[in-house]
């Protein structure tokens, strides 16, 4: 049986530098100080985990601050806990991802010019909460902007656009804002399932680029299974397989996706 | 048998605009002078033909002028032309369409604000060739601006804009340009097609909207047949009918659509 592993796999842009700023943080901590991160610096569990014992507490509330520094996470932080922080004069380090902060200031500009804003994409999702956040409230116009989610999956954004096409409208401006990683990671994953009878998909669960890899996966009608590490591997998915395929996520670090590759080397031989 | 005949019939605003201008440019008629169209005024050529015998003559290149008022079609004329009408000091009458003036200024800002210009539509239509002439060359942008003929089909524009959607953009921006009219004809068209079991489409051959009426229903599996006149009407189309649908296009006069009613009236009695 062939093991063959996506082309694309290790952090991306914004998590590498999510992590650094976050390392790079507790590093400098003084006296009584802490470094708190305003919900999962980045969605993998694992390396959120890594960063706890280094120091960084996850928090929900700003409530939760004593004294120290909060991160604003990758995925960005809504308007409002953002004038927040401001108002109560909390010290903070933005993280939030560069392409992430590029759909922000689109829908900014999108609001100010009278557009009413459709963003495609996970609607409970902390990066489509902080989008939504600076949209405001729906107003009625004639003119759409659509952007999505940074780790959409092209089709379903293609879909989402076509029925607002098909609805009547006078003008609709569409921003491609889904991240060159999440295309690149998505068309390696396609690659592979011309191939593979088998795919393990590696990344958080809660993690929305890694759930769309699988999405990708389930759909192409391959056998697919998402994991968040090794130990989740189980012997029978791989009998009586020709090729496995594996994929991971934006925030799945390489020594996750080795691990597994060793430990499905020895489930095979 | 059943005739039923669409709600949207009748001149709409552009050609009932383009063949008032001309009528009154002809009523003014002084001396030696002569009143030219650029082009058909509109795509009805019993209609042009009307206009033909109280004095409009219908050109097709500026060298054909001797002394006399050229009117610039309904569909608009490219860029060059205008400038060689300006340049030569010729007395000229504008008859553009307010619809696809609206068209051709949306690509006057695309091109302005540095946008790759897509248009769906017939390139060798008189509206698609002056909206061209505005785009002028082709230049590389990771910004691409949609428009589409006034008289383009929904579906059509739509497929088209997916297409494009599907390829890499950083930057889409999608003008319906369809005018109200061509919405209206071709909704009113789908309704009769699940009534009707024969379709009866009335307009120009030439006639783009018309053309795209006829389109649709051939599309729905209805037999359907595009005449000018009722002169074209054959006795065997209407052999065990239950029910008749009529609709016509933009430039087709009322008068030829209830001739063609009463001819199919004698026809099936």
């Amino acid at each position: 049986m062939k093991i063959k592993v996506a082309k694309c796999a290790g952090f991306c842009f914004g998590v590498k530098r999510a992590i650094n700023i976050a390392e790079n943080a507790l590093k400098g901590l003084k006296g009584e100080e802490k470094i708190y991160s305003l919900g999962a610096i980045i969605h993998n569990p694992q390396v959120v985990d890594g960063l706890f014992k280094k120091g960084l507490q996850v928090i929900s509330e700003l409530e939760a601050i004593k004294l120290g520094t909060v991160i604003i996470s990758s995925h960005g932080a809504p308007v409002e806990v953002l004038k927040d922080i401001k108002k109560k004069k909390i010290k903070f380090i933005d993280a939030t991802c560069p392409f992430v902060k590029y759909a922000q200031n689109i829908v900014k500009g999108l609001k100010k010019d009278g557009y009413r804003i459709i963003i495609v994409g996970d609607s409970a999702h902390p990066e489509v909460k902080a989008l939504k956040s600076i949209a405001g409230k729906d107003k009625l116009s004639d003119k759409i902007g659509v952007i999505s989610q940074t780790t959409q999956n092209k089709a379903d954004y293609i879909n989402e656009i076509k029925k607002i096409l098909e609805e009547d409208f006078c003008e609709v401006k569409i921003f491609n804002t889904i991240c060159n990683d999440t295309s690149k990671r998505q068309s390696a994953t396609r690659g592979l399932l011309k191939d593979c009878d088998l795919m393990i998909v590696i990344g958080g669960k809660n993690s929305a680029n890694t759930r769309r890899l699988w999405q990708i996966c389930k759909e192409s009608g391959v056998d697919s299974f998402h994991i968040e590490t090794e130990l989740e591997l189980k012997k029978k998915w791989f009998e009586g397989r020709d090729c496995v395929g594996i994929t991971s996520g934006a925030s799945t670090p390489d020594s996750t996706v080795k691990r597994a590759v060793d430990k499905i080397k020895k489930i095979i031989n």
